[in-house]
């Protein structure tokens, strides 16, 4: 389907402007872009990181190849003084990132590029598409886990994903934000993660009868049997004659491990109750009831309140779309651009008449302040990559947008953690993505960290995100200066 | 970044069910699935097909890898047996499909797939995933440029689309819905379609000021100069240094073809008026100003009506996930199965206690009927297979849902056009995808066969798909069959 190689997938501006920067300007000028984004999505109170082992494969294979260059060389507005230096591309620059699987607010790097101008504005596009994906997967797929109140939720929206990728690299990123498994079996194979699923009506349809259909595919996966029951009637039908094979399974002393029902359509309420009492009566009470059909995060969160009796989820398009809320707005914007005297980078930023559109200049890290007898997030606190702090001091955080709103805290009530890490170091690699299954662990703990006020999904307790004394000094000198008269 | 192999790229229950079909029935039994959706995405009047060309690579490159059966074998619910036979899977039956650019309506099949069980059950998913993903952005698309009245479009969402694949093959799709260029590079070299961009608001600020920025650009690309001017002020700041830069080009000599300013925040309807006349009095009327900045097809026709002065528009996120409506609800349900000694395609129907959602069985062909003075389409009508109809004759439509409406065309009103073609032949493909911009001139003259009352954005008059009554007695008496008490 894609090529693998992704270096053509830029944005055709990247291009010409790399031609310009060619022509006109020191091509070793070194320049800081960040990418980060604006808003969470879908209204959430945070966001969950994704994406980076792409972008790591996509910086990696970074290179022109000669039909590549070929067909550049036919769009006839590149020169081939250009096109011979396209030959010889890589990426020699250094990134930063936080890691996959992280909670993360707005207005923080999520990955920061320090290279060379024309390498840093090549990757722009490559990486907004690749973290901005992910990234809004995993947030939608960890918003569902928490309405599903710890039952398992699994991922089956491949047939209605926006194209391959976005099927598969949308299953891995499912996985990252809580997923238990996923039906698409590609995910499987690439990501080493769990693989799911029964089966159709068409198969009940092609048995002459639903009984037939069902204990067919018992004799076959008698240890993972769930079987589909609305083909024709849930509760005169399906669910009759599930308990049939279920009572001939158990009569012919096959355990039944892990076995029940899957609804897929009509009120999923009413139908879970009344399957759950009928099950229960035969002596199956635990037989799964799980559940598919159209679901998202307010839909599952109604149905828990209601009392249904789900406790397996299969969602797809919802999940796999972000349905409510199909973009992530992520944004890579010029931070600073280095002095070839001194070395030292000199601050950018871009104005907006819409002060939340204003960027934060100069090189910058991120800490992550937590309460330090609960271990939940107090604040974020981006500074410059120079400042340092000691926990052994008091800190005090004021709100940039309304900087006389002032916090104290204490030394020994607060930890510190910086949260970006080295990724490439002078375009060497340095840094080992971990197994997708391993993010996952380290997202649940992540997301331990937030209070359920945040988790909420609706109206939740926003995360401050502040800046230094020193880089909130320079960005207000900054637009100071722009905004002379 | 994926694999260019999607065998695996199916649901697991696919697999399952294959084995099941393995072990249990004739491996021959030969039946028919059709791919239909049952509502226009965005309420829009009409649906526009897309992405069999990646369906027929997908078919053509079906097989299972070594490694992909060893990683089947290690899920533990496969035997050798089915695994000996994946190993020399292909798939060998018939596929039709209405082509790609085609205007379609709900439950119209998009795909028929007639094959062996096993094999027209493995393909479900992928087929789906492809065709949803490339329809429901052509559909968009095509609203996109309804509202832009004959002006450019301009895709530019790559990096928000759903990954690599979907900004990608999106692009493809938004080609065939109308867009007369792609900002996506990669797209462009895979489907040979025009690549256009400029330079983003980094290229501005990484020179000491804006007017050397314009300059730059204009003295390497005088051939396609559209400058982006709201950088730090577009009134103020962006248009003066543009028309002093176009100014300068012209007192130069050099001849300004292709020239003119970008939009890309701020009040589009005020600030292009404003623009236009500031460049009008400068003596540059011919200078296009185009607009970006989270446009759709809404904004676009809000934007029209105010009488701004744009001509060209820079689409991106809203167009690239369909943002409104981000999936296309393609199915895949099983139609017929035939009758190992009679040769006989036996009719299956799904019942549902929606009726909307009851299938339409058999095997099953779609003619399209256009009124003969106009070449407008006056309705679709589903028929079964060996159906033939004589224009020389009347025909009688009726509504399948009020069979008691019907409709008399007289003879020499009317025409007839098959809707589906044979794509592959006993595994065979014996089609030749057309080039993209021949899809899109194709689609182009589809749209013109739709009344304006069926494109318009809002509630649009919808067009019959009537069934026709040999289809309609045999889906009634199926019903019947099936609701005996």
């Amino acid at each position: 389907m894609g090529k693998q190689n992704l270096t053509l997938m830029t944005d055709l501006y990247e291009l010409t402007m790399m031609q310009g920067y060619f022509r006109n300007k020191d091509r070793n000028e070194t320049v800081i872009f960040d990418a980060f984004y604006r808003n969470n999505p879908m209204d959430s109170g945070y966001s969950i990181c994704a994406g980076l082992e792409q972008v790591i494969d996509y910086i990696n294979n970074l290179h022109f190849e000669d039909d590549d260059i070929a067909y550049l060389r036919s769009l006839g507005i590149f020169g081939e003084d250009f096109l011979d230096y396209l030959r010889d591309f890589h990426f020699s620059g250094d990134i930063y990132a936080i890691p996959e699987g992280s909670i993360m607010f707005p207005r923080e790097p999520m990955i920061k590029v320090i290279a060379p101008i024309m390498e840093a504005q090549l990757v722009e596009t490559a990486i907004l598409n690749i973290i901005n994906h992910q990234s809004l997967i995993a947030t939608k797929t960890s918003r569902v886990c928490f309405a599903a109140r710890g039952d398992g939720i699994m991922e089956f929206g491949l047939r209605r994903a926006q194209g391959p990728d976005a099927g598969t690299l949308g299953a891995r990123a499912a996985m990252i934000g809580g997923c238990v498994g996923t039906s698409n079996v590609l995910a499987g194979q690439l990501f080493d993660v769990p693989v799911k699923g029964t089966h159709a009506h068409s198969w009940i349809m092609s048995f002459p009868d639903e009984y037939t259909a069902f204990k067919t595919y018992a004799d076959m996966y008698p240890s993972a049997c769930i079987l589909l029951v609305d083909t024709y009637d849930t509760l005169k039908s399906g669910v009759p004659n599930a308990i049939r094979v279920f009572t001939e399974m158990r009569e012919a002393g096959i355990p039944l491990t892990f076995y029940g029902i899957r609804l897929d359509s009509g009120d999923l309420a009413y139908l879970s109750k009344k399957a759950r009492k009928m099950l229960d009566e035969a002596g199956f009470p635990d037989a799964v009831i799980s559940a598919s059909n159209d679901l998202d995060e307010y839909l599952i969160d109604s149905l828990k309140v209601q009392g249904c009796k789900i406790t397996s989820w299969g969602v797809g398009t919802h999940l796999i779309t972000s349905k409510d809320w199909p973009s992530f707005g992520g944004v890579y914007k010029l931070a600073a651009i280095q002095d070839a005297q001194s070395g030292e980078f000199i601050p950018k930023i871009k104005l907006s008449e819409n002060s939340e559109k204003i960027t934060n200049p100069g090189n910058k890290k991120i800490y992550r302040i937590y309460e330090k007898d609960t271990g939940k997030i107090k604040a974020d606190l981006i500074c410059l990559v120079d400042e340092t702090y000691d926990e052994n001091e008091p800190l005090v955080l004021f709100d940039p947008n309304e900087p006389w709103k002032k916090t104290k805290l204490l030394p020994g009530t607060y930890e510190l953690r910086e949260l970006m890490v080295h990724v490439f170091d002078h375009g060497n690699c340095i840094y080992h993505s971990p197994k997708v299954m391993d993010i996952r662990d380290y997202c649940q703990k992540e997301l331990e960290t937030l209070w359920e006020e945040t988790r909420r999904l609706v109206n939740p307790h926003g995360v401050y995100v502040d800046l230094s004394q020193k880089l909130y000094d320079m960005k207000i000198s900054l637009l100071n200066q722009m905004s002379q008269v």
